[in-house]
Formats: structure tokens, C-alpha cells, sequence
């Protein structure tokens, strides 16, 4: 059996969304029409509003309606600290550690030459005019991958060049975690990392 | 953090589907608009156009945008079988086994008192209505749950009275499976619905 025009449309762009595939999106499909019309209905005016008016802050380059994000229009944030990492969804892990209250850069992704993806493309010049407005330390927390260590590594020479303190999050055993099933290269860095207690 | 309003009302919105909470819901925000801004589009222009065009069969009651779906309008079905399922997706189950040609009538749920639900609710009326048009056997596909057979039951007992031939799915070990972790009540009908070969 085919789907009428109309439900197969609906699956088919339901599809966009990450992690679902041919059979949720048919569960989704149902569960709408059938059950829920209303959230449907918001769920696309929602769509609509946020790619119509959602942008990036003109300042740290996360995702934000109005021209400064709420974290960079705060007037309680510590200006002196500046922690660039590559998406908006890494501003907020962050702010839910409660650990940090200086700014934000989003790089908006990692170097990689291959894809095209070079210091422009992740706004290195704007990085570094902001690291000049009075920063005294940029934490590099691009994740801990090997294009995310290079583009720590290449930020941070430029950053030194500057004359501006950087430094890079610590990698090593995760907490709550098991000895036994961290993988070698953590356990390495873990080690190196050790400090005297 | 909070997240600005559009994002936190678009992230809100997205957790109307079905499996999605709120770090998926989160996830799925940051990808639409980093990613795929024209899929977001896509994905509001045809839930607007599924919620506000597609309505039910006039005869089988399933979804569909047109007055009949196209399987009650086909031409090559069996007009003389009818299958009583509970959801629309069901009719695709059925139909994606590629077994029965004949027609189909959605009751939209099952009988549920506690809830409301009566014979009303789930179109009994023109169920038997239906199967006094020429409908040869109706086939009780409802599920194999405690409301899908007292529905089965009470539907059939009716199309019994009309005179109408009636049928109920096989229950018993699904193919594929390893015995070992069928569950007993699956077991027992297996044993009691046994054929000699």
C-alpha cells in the first residue's frame, strides 16, 4: 500500500530530524493526525518562527533571536574569561555545569581541510578581535577529537601570538564512570594529566 | 542557561512526537537550524497541509485526504472480505505483509469503558452497516491485548447475529523467533490453535 500524497509528504519531511527514520516517522505521522492536531500545529508555526527570526548573536556567534544572546547582553558575566567552543549546543552543556561565568565564542564547527572548513568558515578573525576587548584568558573547549584538538591547537598559537593567556580543559577519566571501561587513549591522557595530591 | 524563547517554544513544541524528550527535542532544535533550515520549513509546510487536509475514509475510516481512500477506491480489491483493525497503521501492517486484497474498516481504538469508549466511539454502527454490503467474511484483526479481544469478541458476536461469516486472526509463536522466549499465554494459544500436518 502506498501512503495518500499528503501522509507520505509528511513522513518524508519528518525524516529531517535527526535519529529518525522511515518507521518513527510513520509513527509520528499517526500519532498526529490522530492524536494530536494541535501539537502538530504549533510544532509547525514553532518551525516557521525560530528559522524565520532565529540568527546568531552578533557578539559570540550562538544561535539568538535578538542581535546579543542572553549571555553575552548579561551584565553579571565575567568579561575577562572567554571560552570558545564549536556549537551552541556546547554553550549550554557548559552553562549546566554551573562552573563557568565568563563569555562564549561559537566556532560554528572544527577545522577540516578536507570538507572545505578552514580558520575563516569558524571565524578565527572575529575570535580574536574579541580576544583583544579585554580578555585575559581564552579556554579552548572544542571537543576532545582529533579535528578538535587541532583546531584548539591552532587557535591557541594564534591566541598566544596575541599575548593572550590561554589554556585547554582537562581531558581524562570521566566521573561516574569505570576504570575498566575508559578507552586507552583517555586512560594515556588521564595519566599524563595526573597531579600530585 | 535559559534558551532564548523562539528556541525553548520550538523545543517545547517538538516533544508533541512521540519518543522524543527533552535532550532529543533539544538536539533536533540545534541541528534544524544549523543544519537543515529548509527541512524545518518543509516539515512545518506539511504538518500545516496534513493537519488541515487529511480527514477520514467516508467508508473504512482510515486516513486519508481524499472522500475514500485509495484502497476502498480501487477497483481490484475483494469487496467481499473485510478486515477490523484498530489503527490506521495497522491497515499498513496488514497491508505491507502482502496477504489480503480485500477491504478494510478502522475502528480507531478499541472498547474501553473505563475510558469512555463504547461501541459508539469506535463506529460499530457503521461497521455493521458495512458488512451488510455484500462483505462475505469479516476478518477481526484487532490486537492480541485483553481490550483487542473483548473488541473482537463483542464486534463478532453482532456480525454473528447479521449472519455475516466471521474470522479472527491466528495468535500463536511468531515466525523468527526462538521458542525459548515465548511468553506463556503466546504459548498456550500456540498449543490450543495447533493443526495436524
Amino acid at each position: 500500500m502506498s501512503y495518500t500524497p499528503l501522509l507520505q509528504q509528511l513522513i518524508e519531511a519528518l525524516r529531517c530530524l535527526p535519529g529518525v527514520g522511515p518507521k518513527s516517522a510513520q509513527r509520528m505521522t499517526f500519532h498526529l493526525l490522530e492524536r494530536d492536531p494541535e501539537g502538530a500545529l504549533r510544532l509547525a508555526k514553532a518551525l516557521t518562527e525560530a528559522v524565520e527570526r532565529v540568527g546568531r548573536c552578533d557578539s559570540c556567534r550562538t544561535l539568538s533571536e535578538a542581535p546579543l544572546c542572553p549571555l553575552c547582553a548579561s551584565q553579571r558575566r565575567d568579561r575577562r574569561l572567554l571560552c570558545v567552543v564549536e556549537t551552541p549546543a556546547d554553550v549550554l552543556a557548559v552553562e549546566q555545569s554551573g562552573a563557568y561565568a565568563g563569555l562564549y565564542f561559537v566556532l560554528g564547527g572544527h577545522l577540516s581541510p578536507l570538507d572545505g572548513i578552514g580558520p575563516e568558515e569558524i571565524g578565527v578573525d572575529a575570535l580574536l578581535a574579541r580576544a583583544r576587548e579585554g580578555v585575559e584568558e581564552v579556554i579552548l573547549a572544542t571537543n576532545p577529537t582529533v579535528e578538535g584538538e587541532a583546531t584548539a591547537h591552532y587557535i591557541g598559537e594564534l591566541l598566544r601570538e596575541q599575548g593572550v593567556g590561554v589554556s585547554r580543559i582537562a581531558h581524562g577519566v570521566p566521573l561516574g564512570g569505570e576504570l575498566e571501561y575508559v578507552d586507552g587513549s583517555t586512560l594515556t591522557r588521564a595519566l599524563a594529566g595526573r597531579k600530585p595530591i
